[in-house]
């Protein structure tokens, strides 16, 4: 379809996007009052945030990405249920980096819901940066991870998201997409034997796909626009409703 | 109200309050497809915008308040109008500073829709920075800034954002508020004389101390909280509907 039809057919379309509100039920409500979300990843959760900023619910120390989004959803439409909400996302990291600042910037925080997004660098840096890590690198490096937070927090809420590459996106390869998947799927196993939400970013973007081309969402594959953002937020938004 | 009970009473009345996504009607749609939106004012508007960035539509250029909530959901629910979003405010800025700004900051830019929002610090600093202007200097610098703009580009669209207090701020002193009444006045008497949209900001924070106090929405009464953005960004969009 070339670029002036599907503008064309989104505009006819228009009406049937739309982003979700999200408001809490009086029983999670009751659930979430007062509680902490921490944010924790890469550079797609880190989204420039400014990390002199400690404290939670502040604009530049959530970055401008998805937990920004996320987070202004939630303030707004859950009036005021005090919800604390912070971002510790550092741009480039695996997830062994998250485990050499864990103590720091997630179980000192004390999160009652623990959010994660990493993956992408273990496997581009495995092809880019001479980064030595295979997908069990991956896998085990993320169980230990989580066992340690689960040890210290046992009564903590984890939301798993899925490591994903937008197809199209210019800093992709050929064939990294089917590669990758064993990346998505390791995530996936995690989350179901721990028993944590999980967050499909990767379907979300695939569907995005169908409105608009990954330039729109996500131009380089890796890092989202500001829609592309939205969208994130929506997934998440749409699996805390199961937390 | 005491705290616990108003927490109570908006947990039930939760189902009430939600984000209003806002989406262009086909011929909206027509008439603003590629069309450049700029966003200029004081603090409010700059919101830790990183000033290095020049381009539309990126995170930290558009920066962390009512400015990125509202491209957000403009680029996010209407898909892809290729919509430009500039943030041009600067922090501290009177009504007499954007005018000498002017050229490089909004005219330069060929903005097709404008969205201005001036005014608290010309009441503010005449009361704590020693500056000497009145109500009447800001209505006329304010009405230059409007005929020179319209002269320059004769078919753009504009929308005067009201200027606001919200009562309670820690900023504030005894009285601020109605003093300051003859400023968001002067605004509206500019709306209707040169026929602009109106924003309606000091309704919106108003209505919105019915459901959680000053501190949730804009604690120093001067710059808003995450969700007080997000409700500055639902006052645009409902006026942009009428653009």
């Amino acid at each position: 379809m070339n670029r002036r039809n599907w503008l064309k057919n989104i505009a006819l379309a228009s009406g049937t996007i739309s982003l979700q509100s999200f408001t809490l039920t009086p029983e999670m409500a009751e659930r979430w009052t007062g509680k902490r979300v921490l944010f924790q990843g890469d550079s797609i959760t880190d989204a420039g945030r400014d990390r002199e900023l400690s404290e939670p619910n502040h604009p530049r120390a959530l970055g401008g990405g998805y937990a920004f989004h996320t987070a202004a959803n939630l303030l707004r439409t859950n009036i005021p249920f005090e919800l604390e909400v912070f971002n510790r996302g550092i741009s480039g990291n695996k997830v062994f980096q998250l485990q050499e600042r864990w103590q720091e910037d997630c179980l000192d925080l004390e999160p009652d819901l623990l959010s994660i997004l990493i993956g992408v660098n273990d496997f581009w840096h495995s092809k880019s940066h001479e980064y030595e890590g295979t997908v069990e690198t991956y896998e085990n490096d993320y169980r230990r991870l989580l066992e340690r937070t689960l040890e210290a927090r046992p009564s903590i809420a984890i939301m798993i998201g899925e490591p994903f590459l937008v197809e199209g996106g210019t800093a992709l390869q050929e064939g990294w997409e089917e590669e990758f998947s064993a990346y998505r799927e390791a995530a996936l196993k995690l989350a179901r034997e721990f028993n944590t939400g999980f967050v499909p970013y990767q379907s979300y973007f695939d569907k995005a796909l169908v409105d608009a081309p990954v330039s729109y969402w996500c131009p380089d594959g890796v890092h989202p626009s500001i829609p592309g953002a939205v969208v994130m937020a929506e997934a998440w938004l749409e699996t805390f409703k199961f937390m």
